[in-house]
């Protein structure tokens, strides 16, 4: 920087202004301004104790800030507006300044500056808050306040009364179209003449609709990076992916921008993403919850389900969609299979593990049996058979008639199941019965206890084969609800390294509210136990 | 605090930890919890360079942050996910927590801690992040990505594209309901079968639908305070009223969240709040934009107009909204009129005769002549009688319908507006040509400066005696545009202490882009002049 630096005059300093620091402050501004990273990096302390937060989450660590910052494009031009400096002494200050991003609205900087032992200033701590968007585009197509009120009675003395609702972008509402995560998509949608029963059922309840929340292109995913709209942010993993398909409703849970996440799973889409971000998360019965005004993806195993951040909520929405007269109780009588513990990451068998200990040891988790729940290679290759030919079937006309509009990861996937061989999907769904058959054996009215995913989050910016090997054992856990119709209930009970993990419940057909019964009665364990 | 303080354990620790500190910390937080104000107020620092900061603004002074605690009602309970503490020196430390809102997502807060006088550890510099609200219902009704697409071609060469609007909650969209400010309204509305042509003529030249933004009651107001949604935030004057009736649009515009507030001015809706958040802000000439598809006040006086941050977006929304065959140029003829001045408070009128003057001298202004408006009083009077007559003619039905359903400000004017006499009506509109015919006379072509609003932003905690002068005063300077039928440009180049006053060009009808044009010039004013 060879210009001058034009240093600010501070609104208010507390204490004697050191030389240097306004000038360090100014250029630090100026190398913003011009996203010079090598200058950024620089006037940030060195070492793993220097810190960066903002609203999405506090960066640990010189080289995580600086991971960060390369990953973003810049940042919006802005000019200080106020400037507070609080000498605390010769080599610390603490400087408040107020900026005007060009762009409109306030921004607020709280920096802890410190000079180092070769004379320079430089960030030790920094807080950043920008402005506040209109509406996370990650997260939500469409806000309201409500969006949909609820309906008269249930709206005063309701079940859920007060909660509200993200509605993923594959079920119809009166007056807005589906874009099913694709915008060309949406684009060519016309407005739904009427509510899908999932929605109806909880507005009856007294929920009301907040918006309606991303997906994965057609829910055809379990990794939540739409690549048209972005991906939202994981609360609890910074950095981390959301999970998917039903990324928009699981963030909306977690970061409190809605009670319940209306959602669908057809491989995962409910339990992954509330499993990378710590939320209760159902997956109903296949055929339980009327799927009329849903977008189809693989009928033979697409359910609704619903994310929440805790039971009682979770059992309110069940409760209020699923008919009280077909649903079942079931014995706290538990199974676990050593293979789909195996096909977890190693930390996660640990924390499962783990899990389990902790639950017997309070005696609130009976010893759950082995059981053998075959070969699980064969039974994800015949469902994703199923699963490929369906999805293919649902979406053949539009993917055809829509060259490139697909993001990369879903097209390529479309492209396989459009291959998909009617004398091959027939043999599957033959094999697909005996494993279900099977199923129902071996487990015996058990309740089946795995991890949720395979792994936590993943980052990012991983590898696309880090996400693909990820992917394939994720869904080797996840695939057996599919193809037993289960009821399965993810619990955030298990943790790596700070890091959710969910405990996965798989019930026979119709135990879904005693599933989560059964799992609330877990939460009692004894603090630090 | 009778019960023993739970200290929390800290993630990481750089420097000796000081004795106190952490117990300090977990004290702060169960003041929280319990809302313990006393106490609070004890754990920050005394004197006027203690600050608090978060998304809203920067608090500076002890008694600044005492009293935003104690006009909100508490705040969310939550847990401790994270804890950075680094220790600066014996008496200061900084501490970081990353925390777990029970209503969902994270929050982050940094406090610089200094051990006082007497051994007390304090906070002296606190920031607070809130994780985000998912919309701002203050600000919006309706928020999406974007709520109604750019119409093609417009979309990608037009004049505005990339830019979004904030629709006040008076025009039709296709497919939403109005909402004029008011939840009962709202729910009995239903959704329109065409757009408003104002706001198709933005949507033509490119720019799209953010959302539908608040209003204060049916328009009838100009303080921004609507009872049932809250009132918007000033971000130019934290604490202080955003103005109205077309508050949501400004404070839309002023946040970053929109780029064009598309809005309505019947008394100063547009003025007053481009006047109060630093805006510019145009109210057309009367008639010369279409108001189909917009729900009426006063009809003699309504005019639809636009909020933007700068110049360049508010002449391209004005001139894809006017007529071009109708504008016409006026020379740069001034004229100031003392009685306007004298009715806006001291500190307006200095900052608008400094700003005159800095005009002046820099060239950019030849010196205005002084002009009689005539009596300012009478002149309000006969506006009132006229605009209270045609509001209640506009929403009788409705509001004698719905006794209750309207906030106690606007349902008094309603009151008032409902004892409209009709001889005293036609009396006031023959003395309403008079005076228009007057000030036509008076003006002679030329364009007349005033301030836009008597004040700057008054207190949201301001009494109802002070709001209601302020209005009267703000209504004397602005009724004259909708008496005369004129374009009024409100321009932010005045400043009282910091708080933005908008300068007003009012010019003869169809002005409106020459108006745009003499004022943009006024911004060629050397910096620091």
């Amino acid at each position: 920087m060879s210009e001058p630096v034009i240093v600010p005059t501070p609104t208010t300093v507390t204490g004697e202004l050191p030389d240097g620091l306004l000038a360090a402050f100014a250029g630090y501004e100026e190398a913003l301004a011009t996203n010079d990273l090598a200058a950024l990096d620089a006037f940030f302390a060195p070492g793993e104790h220097t810190l960066r937060g903002d609203a999405t989450g506090l960066l640990v660590g010189h080289d995580a800030i600086r991971g960060f910052r390369g990953a973003r494009n810049g940042t919006v031009a802005r000019g200080i507006r106020a400037l507070h400096v609080r000498v605390i002494d010769p080599g610390h200050a603490l400087i408040v300044s107020v900026n005007a991003p060009d762009a409109g609205g306030a921004g607020l900087v709280t920096q802890l500056w410190a000079l180092s032992g070769t004379g320079a200033w430089q960030v030790e701590v920094a807080q950043v808050a920008a402005p506040p968007a209109a509406i996370y585009p990650t997260v939500w197509r469409l806000v309201g306040t409500p969006l949909v009120a609820a309906t008269p009675p249930g709206a005063v003395g309701g079940p859920l009364a007060g909660e509200t609702i993200a509605v993923k972008d594959l079920f119809d509402i009166t007056g807005f179209p589906v874009g099913a995560g694709n915008p060309t998509y949406l684009r060519e949608s016309v407005p739904a003449t009427a509510t899908a029963p999932a929605v109806t059922a909880l507005l009856s309840a007294g929920a009301s609709v907040r918006g309606i929340a991303q997906t994965d292109e057609f829910a055809y995913s379990i990794a939540g990076d739409n690549e048209h709209y972005g991906t939202p942010p994981n609360v609890r993993v910074p950095g981390g992916l959301p999970g998917g398909s039903s990324s928009g409703p699981a963030a909306a849970v977690a970061l409190g921008q809605a009670g319940i996440g209306l959602a669908t799973d057809t491989a995962g889409s409910i339990r992954v993403p509330a499993s990378y971000q710590g939320l209760w998360g159902l997956r109903s019965t296949h055929g339980a919850v009327d799927r009329a005004g849903l977008l189809p993806l693989a009928p033979s195993f697409d359910t609704v389900g619903w994310l929440t951040r805790g039971p009682a909520v979770l059992r309110a929405a069940a409760a209020a969609s699923l008919e009280p007269a077909r649903q079942i109780d079931v014995p706290a009588r538990y199974a676990v299979s050593g293979a789909l513990v195996f096909a977890a990451d190693d930390d996660v068998q640990t924390a499962f593990v783990a899990g389990l200990d902790r639950l017997t040891d309070a005696g609130l988790l009976p010893a759950p049996d082995l059981v053998d729940v075959g070969d699980l290679t064969e039974a994800l290759r015949i469902f994703r058979i199923v699963q490929a030919a369906e999805a293919w079937r649902s979406n053949a006309d539009w993917v055809t008639a829509h060259p490139g509009a697909l993001g990369g990861a879903v097209a390529s996937r479309f492209e396989i199941a459009s291959r998909s061989d009617p004398a091959e999907e027939a043999e599957a769904r033959t094999a697909l019965a005996e494993i279900r058959a099977r199923l129902d054996a071996v487990l015996d009215g058990r309740i089946l206890l795995l991890p949720s995913a395979s792994s936590t989050a993943p980052s990012r910016r991983a590898d696309p084969a880090t996400i693909d090997r990820t992917r394939t054992n994720t869904l080797t856990l996840t695939s057996l609800a599919g193809i037993g119709g289960y009821p399965a209930l993810s619990v955030p009970l298990l943790d790596v390294a700070g890091a959710p993990v969910g405990l996965c419940l798989v019930g026979p057909r119709h135990t879904d509210l005693a599933l989560i019964d059964h799992a609330t009665a877990f939460m009692n364990y004894p603090p630090g136990s």
